[in-house]
């Protein structure tokens, strides 16, 4: 299994880059279980999926701290048939596909009990694509339901779904979408957006 | 057929809002053959391939050209089941997917040959997501294949596809890729990035 995120964090400030080297400290206690590299575009973060979204909710949640209207940006991936196996990313997290869907959604319902929250509000936009064999739509639309479930839907957008709340309960909702979700051996994709303090909220 | 974008630009600096504010004004010769509506994570962009790539790509050249770094990101999607038609949509740009896939890729290069300049570097990252019935890494390889050729081809990474070149040529390949590859009646869709002005390339 091969798994993990290419990431960016968006400040919109012209302190960007300090807003960007001083959130990174928050992946600190992850480090040892992931592997990192960073180019201009973007930071690939490689590891199993009950590291990846603490990690990524830790920063966004550091990043959000500093009062900038910041954006996180993250493509996850994993089961991708293109990938190689790698050690570091073997996972007790993913569902078997084989269970059926309401148990699957009722076993994510009940892993968000005990997401702690960090005192950050995050608004999340997030598209789940599960492809290969099986039937792709009953497993996005199983996963919608469990997220409508989740004490942080929004509401569905063309292309996405809106999550808003603690970015607790926000990032342990995508980590269960990303787990429970897709076929056997399937090859399970996220597109995220996490904004943190936008104005046009206000 | 529905298609259409999430998209958001991202201006690392304090005049973000301008930033903004002062590049939608590029959209306005597509505006007729688009739908827009937007809230405060993106804006929704409804419309046919041909229309939605160069919209995109003249949105993020005036962005580009204000001289800050900035980042438009993209949720691109064909065909979803899960949306209705819409006749804003209809489109002759995708090819027959019954076409064999040699020459769909030539097809591809052959169209990039008139795509004109824009005086702004794209450094663009991104992943083709092919669902539903058929072999979709074999579609999605031959889009990497076709995208060798390209003459935007940067490099491969993990989960995506970094295109470097004038945002002309690189939105072109992008068009090229979303429409000239997948299954008959297929959802497509891409996660995309494009950078400019980037400090860490300086």
């Amino acid at each position: 299994m091969f798994a993990g995120a290419q990431l960016s964090l968006y400040p919109m400030t012209d302190t960007f880059v300090d807003v960007i080297l001083s959130s990174l400290d928050a992946l600190d206690p992850w480090r040892d279980r992931l592997r990192i590299e960073t180019d201009d575009i973007s930071t690939l973060v490689v590891g199993p999926p009950e590291v990846l979204f603490p990690a990524l909710r830790d920063l966004y949640a550091s990043a959000a701290s500093k009062g900038h209207h910041v954006v996180l940006r993250a493509t996850l991936s994993r089961g991708c048939p293109g990938e190689p196996d790698d050690p570091i990313c073997q996972t007790s997290a993913l569902a078997n596909p084989f269970e059926p869907l309401a148990s699957r959604q009722q076993a994510a319902l009940d892993a968000l009990k005990s997401a702690p929250d960090t005192g950050q509000i995050a608004d999340a936009q997030f598209s789940l694509y599960v492809m290969g064999a099986g039937d792709h739509m009953a497993e996005i639309t199983g996963c919608i339901d469990f997220l409508r479930s989740s004490g942080t839907f929004d509401r569905s957008k063309n292309f996405c779904t809106r999550l808003t709340g603690d970015a607790g309960p926000v990032f342990a909702t995508l980590q269960e979408a990303f787990c429970r979700f897709g076929p056997p051996n399937g090859h399970v994709t996220i597109d995220l957006t996490v904004s943190a303090n936008s104005p046009s909220k206000r």
